[in-house]
């Protein structure tokens, strides 16, 4: 704490002040002052402003820039064996009705084990909804939100992946809203994507994969049949109340799915490392509660998302290479969760939104090795990463300096880099990392994708938004737009 | 998110895994990874562990380590002007009755103008406590609770530093308990350190300083008269549910004060930084509500930590020099805040705990140059700071690598430094820095005190257990401590 402040500048220095400051607030000339990448930028390269009258914001006016920032995040308990912590939790919650969210799979596993005897040792009432589906598509979504209104919950606990997670959340936001249509809440322009206006009820997360970060984040994605898009709900009220991440859950990720997840994770990392800076995003919101959790990249999700890159480029490689490496799954656990509030608060954008189609078309019926699974598979991690090489060539000129130094984290020596290099430099070091990784595609050829299907692959990606909006160097013109996707996706075709 | 996880290990490997498991668990034995400062250690150096029967733990079997850590932070919104959303926000929260905490001096800043504004403009009713006494006494804040409790507010609105943010918490807390008692809540063994168990009503926090964090944390700091101590009451729960962080509320700190502020958040970082890993805590809480928020340094709160040294090393300086800088002001508000996630997760230790008798004491009647207030002062971050040389040169044995990568953040080539001067190096490294910022105490000689006055220092350091339980290298046998904890005082009479 400090003292008080008695001493005030004069009426001289403060009138001085005064000027300065409204230079520096309508709108800021120079808000990001950590981030050294955002400055020296010729004007051409400055990441682009939506400008008023296009698709994405209909206002009527020319909209303000954004000002402002909001980093929210769950709390996150983290520990080898904190699983058994959680039916104590919920007992200090004071909860008598848990409604307790997995899949058929995770059911199965010891964290499920220590979940039950956890809240049974604590006397803790509860019911297991272990129907969630995984990539939930509204249909499953609608399931489990039908199975939750009756049972009326006091909390929930989510024990799984993202998809679990996922629906949780879901579950508990229409829980809350008994009333609602299941669009209202669903991100605009699909969804009405009506603002949620109170707290839910609580959500403990105990994640099973090292990936979505979904413990730490208010998004939850499925798949809305009828448009043929992966969407969702994105709002700080759905993000769960507590994250407890147990490095003895993810042990029972074989190699593949554990590479996967990395993947998402070194994506969700530098996609919200190198997304559109916050100020750059318009409209500036009328009301706080209006102001996006994915809101451009910003001073505090940039030190987790480039602590997630550095970890996830250490550790991933090990945790993948050797099963019994603990520290190593340990620390992409962390990791995930790490880049899970960088990316929660700062947003992803162009792998992630191309691999929308890329996972939905699979049009070769393609499965990944490693996964036994019945049906064709391209997991949400190698969908993403995919495309990673063709997307920071392009993203590169938006910000050399941001790539560069994501580049120098791959091990590259980026002293005598020119800066109109950078996404190349980025492009061929991550283009390594994914080789080294080993069994992943060389491009969207290996996935059984052809020149012919990137028209379906770019008509997929336009409906992406909220992702989009963020992505550097994107036009806010849609045949511009287009081009640009059916370019990246040419040249995603093989790196 | 990821995709099934179907495929599971078999049989000899997940045995394999489960014994490997069961090393790292019992307790970890590598458990923080992402520290190569913990690594290397000879056992001698490695940050000491509480033994049982020890005064501060009277537990009668061997307590266990601690496993886990948990992270915890109030939401942060950053940005020039967002002063004036706070009436949305309550409004958002459906809140009907406010009560908005400050002080004498702030209340008539600007701050509390558009706070006023704002709660008008949305109708939101409140009434406002502007009797916060600087550094609060437990008198002080027992006013402002039997202040709040009859009112009954829905939620709480703290506009200024930390005394008024503390203050804000307190009444927030005791209104919830309106039978309690006021030693229930203060950290043992002053008070009686019984646990938050329940959620309290939202509390906003505006800061007008760039110093304390508390817009962050659970804490909430007073002197305890009675006991002559400073104390206070720590809980999660009673962390801010959103802090306002507007850099135009900062622009009002005079040069002193913004230094001193700043030192506070120097120390923060720094004794968070190099805090005994949480894994060397003991014991192992029975039940999660009772693991402190002051639990020790853990891989996330290291990335706060040394993110906002960093920041504080490079803008601290420029913004005590040029009051019209306001880009290193909001560098300092933003370094303020992370330090403030990072110490309000892992805590602080010698700085903090030598520093209360400091200015508590103050036998000279010292003022400090730059503070326009009647009475005797020693501003919080010049207590603070004044013994980090000292401080640091003693815990430097305890992790050299941590001490040598701070050194290096104030420019120290370490490249040739040995491991054993790191402590040395570093306390070299502060005296300059404290140095170069101008009308510092070259040690506790230039604030009036001799050998004569440490004695009472040591005494009143004593019991301050809560932060010198994570001190490094300080014994938990009472003479040994109070013979190093008088080395440490005589030290830092100059550097």
């Amino acid at each position: 704490m400090v003292a008080p402040i008695r001493a005030v500048p004069n009426a001289a220095k403060r009138a001085t002040s005064l000027l300065r400051t409204i230079q520096y607030t309508h709108p800021p000339s120079c808000p990001c002052h950590s981030n050294p990448g955002y400055h020296n930028q010729p004007p051409s390269i400055v990441p682009r402003i939506r400008q008023p009258g296009v698709r994405r914001y209909a206002t009527p006016n020319e909209p303000q820039k954004e000002y402002a920032f909001e980093m929210a995040a769950s709390s996150i308990r983290f520990g080898p064996g904190v699983t058994k912590e959680v039916g104590m939790d919920f007992k200090n919650l004071g909860s008598q009705r848990v409604a307790v969210v997995t899949d058929r799979t995770v059911e199965k596993l010891d964290a499920m084990k220590q979940v039950i005897e956890g809240l049974t040792r604590e006397g803790v009432n509860f019911q297991v909804y272990a129907d969630v589906r995984i990539e939930p598509k509204d249909s499953s979504v609608k399931e489990a939100i039908n199975w939750a209104r009756p049972y009326n919950p006091d909390a929930f606990l989510a024990v799984g992946g993202g998809s679990v997670m996922d629906t949780a959340k879901l579950m508990n936001l229409y829980t809350a809203y008994p009333d609602a249509d299941f669009l209202d809440f669903v991100n605009a322009p699909l969804g009405k994507g009506r603002p949620v206006d109170k707290p839910l009820k609580p959500l403990i997360a105990v994640p099973t994969t090292a990936g979505t970060g979904s413990e730490t984040t208010g998004t939850a994605i499925f798949d809305l049949v009828s448009k043929r898009a992966k969407t969702g709900v994105a709002h700080r009220n759905l993000k769960p109340t507590l994250g407890i991440c147990d490095p003895l859950n993810t042990r029972t990720m074989p190699p593949a799915v554990m590479a996967a997840s990395g993947l998402d994770v070194l994506c969700h990392s530098l996609e919200s490392w190198t997304a559109i800076p916050y100020y750059e995003r318009t409209p500036r919101p009328s009301n706080p509660i209006l102001r996006p959790a994915y809101q451009g990249a910003n001073p505090i999700s940039d030190v987790f998302s480039f602590h997630a890159l550095r970890s996830t480029v250490k550790y991933l490689p090990r945790a993948v290479k050797n099963p019994d490496d603990f520290e190593a799954q340990s620390e992409m656990l962390l990791a995930a969760t790490l880049a899970g509030v960088g990316f929660g608060n700062a947003g992803v954008h162009l792998c992630h939104g191309m691999s929308y189609p890329i996972s939905g078309q699979n049009p070769a019926g393609y499965r990944h090795n490693g996964y036994e699974v019945p049906q064709a598979l391209i997991p949400h991690g190698v969908s993403v990463a995919v495309s990673a090489p063709a997307v920071f060539k392009f993203t590169g000129a938006s910000n050399p300096e941001r790539h560069l130094q994501a580049a120098e984290v791959f091990g590259v020596d980026i002293s005598n880099v020119k800066r109109e290099s950078a996404g190349e430099v980025l492009a061929d070091a991550l283009a390594r990392f994914l080789d080294d990784l080993g069994d992943q595609p060389k491009g969207l050829k290996d996935l059984g994708f052809g020149s012919e299907h990137i028209d379906a692959l770019v008509e997929g990606t336009i409906p992406q938004a909220r992702v989009l909006m963020l992505a550097p160097g994107l036009s806010n013109e849609l045949q511009t737009e287009r081009d640009q996707l059916h370019r990246l996706f040419e040249d995603a075709l093989s790196h």
